[in-house]
């Protein structure tokens, strides 16, 4: 039952009831306007290229973008997290996805410094909101102001910016709070049936990059290959419920 | 003798007076002010992975950015061209280059259609005036105006912007003169001793896209290997001096 561009760079399973993702799995309900999102014991790498099923891992993803997603709703920002379920299944509103990606940068790292003449923990004062088709084929290349205007986007980008923003100041309160330093994450939003712009898709240390010393607590330890992400996933959890 | 961002993406050969770009060198002249460059009978694709040697194609692309260069100083748009002496070889301002590569699109073609929505050939009405970073290490990345505010050129852009439009201008009724549209084309920048900002580089169709129903007259030919961009160079350059 999800249509559009909820399907973007996602293979459809069955006739009409099962999305797969990368790392999510998505369901339709017998609410149209509900889905069910299943966390899989799954990490993804370099747009596909390298895999892992480590065991733990959609529950402890899942169990933080709950905390998150619950932090934020209580700061007034809209999300689709409607309940979680047993198993590693969120339940959401159902949303078109916009398909552009919002990343927000506090400090320079990964791509930006591969692409630019920034260097590696720069501080960027004034927090960077950037934009990425959504395009696993196209390789979810970033995109600029006139792209997206060109592309029929122009009226969202402003909504997008503040959203990004506002989020942005919640999260990073919520982790310096137990001693992180959120150094950048990216964000999906979409439109519920009756035109509300809400904030989507999940919210774990796979979509941030977390530093405490010069260390990362993040997807970075897989990509690195240096060390258990289900381990430091727990311990961040686990941290954010004491602080709660 | 030349120094800083004009050695960028190129080899220094010699201690002081010679560097190789992937198609072109540069040598130092007696003049500190002045720079000698060497159009070479060589063309890459792919930043640099596919190399090809066909005879007369330096000396036809030197013709060409001669046309046009002369051309843009005709309608007051300052370049760093002086004369040409023989051998394929233009006698140049020396110029310190801003290291942001500036593209013009007038149709959507190449990498703006590998990495959005928009469609080949599609007409951009405003002309889209977009930035690279200069760095082939780095493959030329894309930049937003937010990266380079970041890297500390935010003074340039506007600058280049309206270069970059009056520029457009001039070469798309040039083209279109001889029956060929100017679909997108490269500049590059720089500074002479006096800081006065100057157009640099070369002119040629190894930098453009020229279209005719459908056909390309450009680098293109040899990007898809379609066929002998020297006869086709030549053809724009007799078309152009008919045209004169």
């Amino acid at each position: 039952m999800l249509t559009g561009n909820y399907a973007r760079g996602m293979k459809k399973m069955s006739d009409t009831e099962i999305i797969q993702g990368k790392v999510k799995t998505v369901f339709s309900t017998a609410d149209p306007n509900e889905i069910l999102i299943q966390y899989e014991d799954k990490v993804t790498a370099g747009n596909g290229r390298y895999v892992d099923f480590p065991e733990g891992k959609g529950r402890v993803c899942m169990e933080i973008s709950e905390f998150l997603f619950k932090k934020l709703e209580a700061k007034g920002i809209k999300t689709h997290y409607i309940s979680t379920v047993p198993r590693a299944i969120m339940c959401c509103k159902k949303v078109e996805i916009i398909p552009i990606e919002v990343v927000v940068r506090n400090l320079a790292a990964g791509s930006i410094v591969r692409e630019t003449t920034l260097e590696e923990g720069k501080i960027i004062n004034y927090p960077l909101v950037e934009f990425y088709l959504k395009d696993d084929e196209k390789n979810d290349p970033l995109l600029t102001v006139d792209r997206i205007n060109l592309m029929g986007y122009s009226a969202e980008i402003p909504l997008l910016r503040n959203y990004a923003r506002e989020i942005n100041a919640v999260l990073k309160s919520i982790f310096r709070d137990i001693g992180l330093i959120l150094v950048d994450f990216k964000l999906e939003f979409g439109y519920d049936a009756d035109k509300n712009l809400l904030l989507a898709d999940e919210l774990s240390p796979d979509g941030m990059r977390l530093w405490r010393e010069g260390k990362s607590y993040d997807k970075d330890l897989f990509r690195k290959g240096e060390g258990d992400i289900v381990e430091v996933y727990k311990y961040i959890l686990h941290q954010l419920l004491q602080q709660a």
